[in-house]
């Protein structure tokens, strides 16, 4: 896959806004080597049992024979505790909390853009603690910060939950995971935060001394987020006339199209454009202008509502004589998301379109959220499961039937369990599938 | 190699820069895929000659020997034309001006931190034009940005210049490079910048229909910075104390250190403390306070003068009482750069510390222009070229000489041309080898 430069300013604003999270939260960035000896991969049993299938090997380097195999990273957490191992002592040395950007591969055969791709680019957060307590905190910590990343930044209204234990990261005790629906209703998994418990901390003896001189191992989490999110955002706001991003994140949050069709009013317009332009950026809005010749106003309209700019300008020589432009909303189409005559006085202009961009976000929250509580339905049979999922919604109802049981559904319906939510709903429940009791509900869904 | 954060945190600094400077100057970021058909390197008869020696092939994904090995990328050159040939027809599509960071691959026996290492991080900067002289005009707009940025951030007085045929990147027609001078007097390229004429175009068949409907082959270039630069400033600017960081790419500015012995001073010196934090940060300074009990001021003095902190601010009890502070900066030993008493009103201390910062900026790099120019020597023969060689300094000298002789010199001397500078003397040149007539001037150097 290649990302283009419009894929990848949405992919550098959600770098932009989660590194100064990490770093608030106390970690710091770092970068570990992509190739790791493939005996790093074999000393965490269940860690090799579920990545040996989608690795990319290396065997020649310098032209040579390799006389031990390199893997490709599909994550890190061998190679990092390898280094953890060097690195902790005592107590003293911890927490030790750091994260990577980084590329990470893993053979797919049936790929997708953005969303299953055999190279992909994210962020791996590994820490180390002195206690489960703590990493099961910092698994908790990270996994709301998606959270609120995809809600506020995102408009993407996720289900935060645990994963079953089928459905847990190779190596981990306990995963907890971000569940978005897309527009197609089916589930995307857009982040992860694990708590790793000792397993490879055991795994690669690394250990610490506490402060009464015991020697243990250290408990450990790792969360990632992935240009995937990329792709999320794009299925879960778009229409049939293209994208709809929201404005945290645009990497254009205003267009401003000229419109002149004699030469002579053309430097009126482009003179204009410019005031206006400036008075935008200096507001700190991210705004484009497009004054090329080679293509009409109308062409433009339709590529920036494809490329879901969430606010087009049109100021033409009528506009240049009243003082004023022309807005026009992406997410409210023809001419209800229409206003015209706004004061072009940078007084009134600023507000009056950061008031529209902030309606713009919390409005296509808004819109999710409907269509997602829309599209759950609660069951209380495995017929009724069917039912919905055959229907292409998400099933939610009790659940403590077994691993078996779990795959049965999985193989009958395609759905899967995306997560027990942390939202759960409160008195007695009775499994669906086996009539037992059931401390919570799950949320089954067909994802990609 | 494993970056660690505090040396991460100066990439970040280089990237947070060059990040600016690349898109002020009309290029996008994006991202291309690192594994690279192997038929793809053939395809360039200069370059696959060049980079073979040091690739690292994938032939096995999945679980299965692949039918065509994947070349972990050493460059991209090769798929970002691949990629270029299918956005590039027409002149409109001209100039294309993209930008990646990534990691790259290339196969070092002896490898040294930072300097030459199997893996490292970049950012490669790759152009297609309609003309020769826009490509050409790019190529050397890039070596002055990176020249700028030596100068200006890194105070790392390079001497940016054109490489001699022998030198020049395997598929460029000219490439430009900034050469500077470490300690220990190694020269060290710190950056390229390559006029890759229609070398690529042609190989992948990269072509545009021009205004008068001919179809032509586009005119490129390429050019990078990789983390290889970090190695440059430590090895640029450091003492027998440790690290001395340029105010402008430091990760931590100011260090505060409180002093306090008896338990009822701390709390007013930790008031003190965070005070002074709170006024530098809100200026914009990177500072950070050090009040771990568990090691002496002392140590820490040692400590943050090793990790070459611009600037240390102490507070003391003493200081509270006065509503000052001691401040001693990392580039001048000893006493003479220690101040008593100043004021901690932040009206002072803000210009104070500021202008400190400005100075430590301005005097790194004046004694870093010095040291160069004290170590290299103007030779008119090969035998003062020996001389000056063996006594561990650059050589410049006329020289017109052939590939062969320069070949020679590197086989007796272990010196290479590192650059002919773009700044050259005036006058009528003999060549020191040949007695020929010269037109420029050569330095050289053993490099890194």
């Amino acid at each position: 896959m290649v990302i283009r430069p419009y894929g990848y300013a949405i992919w550098e604003a959600i770098q932009d806004y989660l590194n100064v999270k990490f770093k608030e939260t106390g970690h710091s960035n770092m970068y570990f080597p992509q190739f790791i000896p493939y005996s790093f991969i074999e000393k965490e049993a269940s860690h090799v049992e579920g990545f040996s299938p989608e690795l990319a090997l290396v065997t020649i380097g310098g032209g040579k024979e390799l006389e031990e195999k390199l893997v490709v990273r599909p994550t890190s957490e061998t190679i990092v505790n390898h280094m953890f191992t060097k690195w902790i002592q005592s107590y003293r040395d911890l927490p030790l909390m750091i994260n990577q950007w980084a590329n990470v591969t893993r053979w797919e055969m049936r790929t997708k853009p953005f969303i299953r791709t055999l190279e992909f680019l994210w962020q791996e957060g590994h820490t180390a603690h002195a206690t489960l307590e703590e990493a099961e905190k910092e698994a908790m910590q990270m996994i709301d910060v998606y959270t609120k990343f995809a809600y506020e930044q995102a408009a993407i209204p996720v289900i935060p939950g645990r994963k079953s234990r089928v459905e847990t990261f190779a190596g981990a005790n306990r995963t907890y995971t971000i569940e978005a629906m897309m527009g197609d209703r089916k589930a995307l998994q857009a982040g992860t935060s694990h708590n790793l418990g000792q397993n490879f901390s055991r795994a690669f003896g690394t250990q610490f001394m506490d402060e009464n001189g015991q020697i243990e191992h250290v408990w450990q989490t790792s969360w990632a987020i992935s240009t995937r999110f990329v792709g999320g955002i794009i299925m879960t706001h778009g229409d049939d006339a293209g994208l709809m991003l929201p404005p945290n994140i645009a990497p254009i949050q205003v267009v401003i199209v000229p419109i002149w069709k004699k030469g002579d009013e053309k430097s009126a317009v482009m003179e204009a454009v410019a005031s206006v332009q400036n008075i935008l950026k200096e507001a700190g809005i991210r705004v484009k202008v497009d004054d090329s010749e080679l293509r009409t106003p109308g062409w433009k309209f339709n590529f920036y509502e494809m490329k879901g700019v969430p606010i087009r300008l049109e100021i033409g020589p009528r506009d240049v004589t009243n003082k004023s432009v022309v807005i026009s909303r992406r997410d409210v189409p023809g001419k209800q998301g229409k206003e015209f005559g706004v004061s072009m006085d940078p007084s009134i202009l600023v507000d009056h379109v950061k008031g529209r961009l902030e309606e713009i976000q919390a409005s296509l929250l808004e819109k999710a959220i409907a269509f997602r509580d829309s599209n759950i339905v609660d069951v209380s049979s495995y017929g009724e499961l069917k039912e919905a999922i055959a229907e292409g919604k998400w099933a939610r109802g009790p659940w403590s039937a077994s691993d078996a049981d779990e795959l049965k559904v999985k193989e009958e319906t395609s759905a899967t369990i995306r997560c027990f939510p942390f939202e759960q709903p409160e008195g007695a429940k009775k499994c669906f599938m086996t009539g037992n009791p059931a401390e919570e509900v799950a949320i089954f869904a067909k994802s990609y």
